[in-house]
This record gives C-alpha cells, sequence and structure tokens, in this order.
C-alpha cells in the first residue's frame, strides 16, 4: 500500500521502529474493516439474536482501530502521553472483540476469522506500546 | 436535540445518572464539531507555521472524541473495561488540546473558545469516569 | 455550542448565509447521533428480526451525516463541485433512512423519533444545496 | 488482508463483481490512509503556508473513502440510490484530491503519490459505479 511510502516521507519522521510502526498501521486498517464487515455478516445470520453483542463490540473496535489508525498515522508534534492511552483503548478494544468473536467461531466462520484479525491487532497494538 | 430523547428509550437503558451521561454525550459533540472548526480556523491564519501543534492535536481531539461518543452512545452490552480506557484516553486528548490551543489564547479567539470546550470535555469524561 | 462561534472566527469565513450554516451543523450533529443511538436502539429490541435493514441504514446515515458535517466545517480553501457531491449523498443517506424509520414508527418510538431528525436534515441538506 | 474473507462470508453477498468490489475496498483503504498521511506530511513541511489547499482536500478525500468504504462493505439490505450519490462524491473527492496534490507534485514526492493514490481510487469508484 502507498500509505508506509507516504508515512516514510514525513519531514520529521518518527524514531519507533518502522516495522513495528508498519504493522501497527496494517493491523489497524485490517481490525477495522474486518469489523465493519463481520458486524455486517451477523447482521444478516438466521440467528442475529445471539450475535448482538457481537455486532457491538465489532461496532467499537471498528471505530477505536480507525482512530489509533488516524492518531498514530500523524507524526507531526505527537502528545505521548495521549497516544499511549489511545492505543492501550485500543489494545483493550481488540481483546474484547476477539473474546466475543470467539464465542461464536464454532457456528460463523466469519466470527472465527474476525477473532483472529482482533488477536493480531492487539498484539500489534501491544508490541508498539512496548516501542513507544 | 432529539438525540437524548432516543438514548433514553433504550430497552435496557445504561444505569448511569442521565445528567452525568447527557452532559458527557453534548460535550463530546462539541468539542469534537469545535476541534475540527479550530484546526480548520488555524489552517487559514496568517501564522500557521505557530499552530502546527494545535491543528495537530485538534484533529487528534476531534476523532478520539466521535469515537468515545459513538461507544458511550451504544448501550446494548457494553465490555466496561473498555468504555473505560476509552473514557481516559478521551480525557487525555482533551486535556492534550486544551493546553495547546491556551498558548494562542491570546492571539486567536477560536483557540481560547476551543480550550475552553476541551476543558469542559475533560470534566464531562471524569465525571463519567467516577459514575462508571 | 461553542463550535458556531469558532466556525464564526475563521479568517476567511463562508458567504453562505449564516443560519442556513449553523442550521446545517446542527441537525448533521443530532442526526449522526441519534442514528447511532437508534441502530443500538434496534439492536437491543426484542423484534431485531424486523429491524435488520433500519440498523443497516442508521449506520450508513449516521457516518454519512458525520463526514458532511466535518467537510462542511471546513471553510478554507474548498472545492464546490465535491461539496455539492457530498450534501447531495447526505441528502438521500437521510431519506433512505427516513424511509426505512418510519416503517417502525408505529412499534418503536426511537424510530418515530429518528424519522423526524433525518427528516430535519434532509431539509436542511436541500436548503444548503439552494444556497451554495 | 482477512477483510476481504470476512466479506466473502455473508449470508447474502453483494452481486457486483468480487474482483471490482475488493478493488474498490483495498483501494478506499489505501487511498483514507494515504491522505491522512499526506495530510500530516505537508504540516510539517516548511512550505505550509503553500499547502493549505493540500491539506484541506486530504482531509475531506480521507473522511470521504472511510465513509465510502464503510458503507460498501456493509451488504445487508443497501439502498443503491443512496450507495450510487456516495461513489459519485467519493469519485469527485478523489479527483479534486489529486488535482490538487498534483500541483505539489514536483516538490513533495508525497504530494505526488497522494495524487497517484487518489487516480487509482477514483478509477475504482468510476468502476464500481458502472458495475452498480
Amino acid at each position: 500500500m502507498t500509505v508506509h511510502e507516504i508515512i516514510a516521507l514525513h519531514p520529521n519522521p518518527t524514531t519507533i521502529d518502522p516495522a513495528t510502526f508498519s504493522r501497527f498501521v496494517d493491523e489497524c486498517l485490517d481490525c477495522a474493516a474486518s469489523c465493519t464487515s463481520c458486524a455486517d455478516d451477523c447482521l444478516a445470520e438466521p440467528d442475529v439474536q445471539e450475535l448482538i453483542r457481537c455486532i457491538r463490540l465489532d461496532l467499537d473496535c471498528a471505530d477505536t482501530c480507525e482512530t489509533a489508525r488516524r492518531v498514530l498515522t500523524r507524526q507531526t508534534a505527537p502528545d505521548l502521553n495521549f497516544v499511549r492511552a489511545l492505543v492501550e483503548a485500543c489494545s483493550v478494544a481488540c481483546a474484547s472483540c476477539r473474546d466475543e468473536c470467539e464465542r461464536h467461531a464454532a457456528h460463523h466462520e466469519h466470527c472465527r476469522l474476525c477473532a483472529e484479525v482482533c488477536q493480531r491487532c492487539k498484539e500489534a497494538c501491544d508490541d508498539l506500546l512496548a516501542a513507544l
């Protein structure tokens, strides 16, 4: 994706390890999009009544990953205290959505896959926090 | 605003004190919109070079307040650990943006007003955290 | 709300009639927040199966009103062709969500109220288009 | 990315040609993220005064691509009139941002790359419109 080249061209780029940083951006993009899609798949399932909490946490996780990705993408004059608090919240959102998706993984392949992408995004958040 | 009536009609509404909850929603809406507008006012100022960090933190604060407001508005089956982490991040975003806006308050009335709305939103976050 | 004062302090403000402009911002804020809340109320209703399309169009309308409000709030060097296309899309989103909410108005007061706010936002979009 | 697998698992998937649909999702994700990053790169450039309109249109394009990608990802009971209006607005946003980025392409490599991703996203919008 072109976004990584544009991020690397910042006049005063982040000192975070590039691989850790790129993985965070990639996982947030995939997790946000996957959660939006999983919520929509759930909404169309015959057993939607069982998937209410999954839909809700998918929507939360999508919004949070999108905001975290936007904020981290901005390399100009960041406030690291805020960045840290936001990535921590994002890690919790991913863990929460992963746990709920796992409960439906046996019946819904989209939930199984969404749990996996949430877990990868949570790890990317935690690795970024360790690098901040 | 109609949103408060729709929130109150949830089949299984939040047990948070309604005044604290409504104020949080109102302040997040005003703070997100105000920060979007302050960033844009700054962008058009002749001394935009001095306002770079203000623009950046305005954009962060707008995104975070919007996500926090969306998540809190959802009363169906929330994960309170995540809600708490997100409102904490929102409080830090507001404090950070307030501090930077205050540095420009003497020269730019929009920054002075934006610092005020950030401070009110930070207080609304902190009061909500105490009520969770 | 403070946002209106901050909008008015732009160094090079829009020439759109201030009342038309302010009403657009207010209605977009209320409509976006109301649709987020109506989707969540629907998700918790015992007859959620009947409300699938309502939830979906609520989510679409919330996202679109938020983007339209952000774009219009930016008064610095706009592209009016794009502004026009986006406000037209927002008007269609509001009409679409209003029609679906009205179908459930007799059974769900939150849908009745959401249809009303969508109608008001659609009118605010159309009035803004006439003023552009 | 996992999102494409989750989209394909929808109980009642879109009848749009899968390659056209996937490309639209991919280009919207890259364009939204690239525009967020280009705005931030511009903000840190010594000649930020020359890049004001570029920053503004980057922010517009990022918001619009994100909303368009969210809406199209939802395959449950769509309103095609609205989908069409939104993708048209997204195409205009991309063209507008591309034109402005191209004006700075000779001096700023991130603007040159951003113009390219905007052009690709515009083409993906137009191809999707032809397939709707």
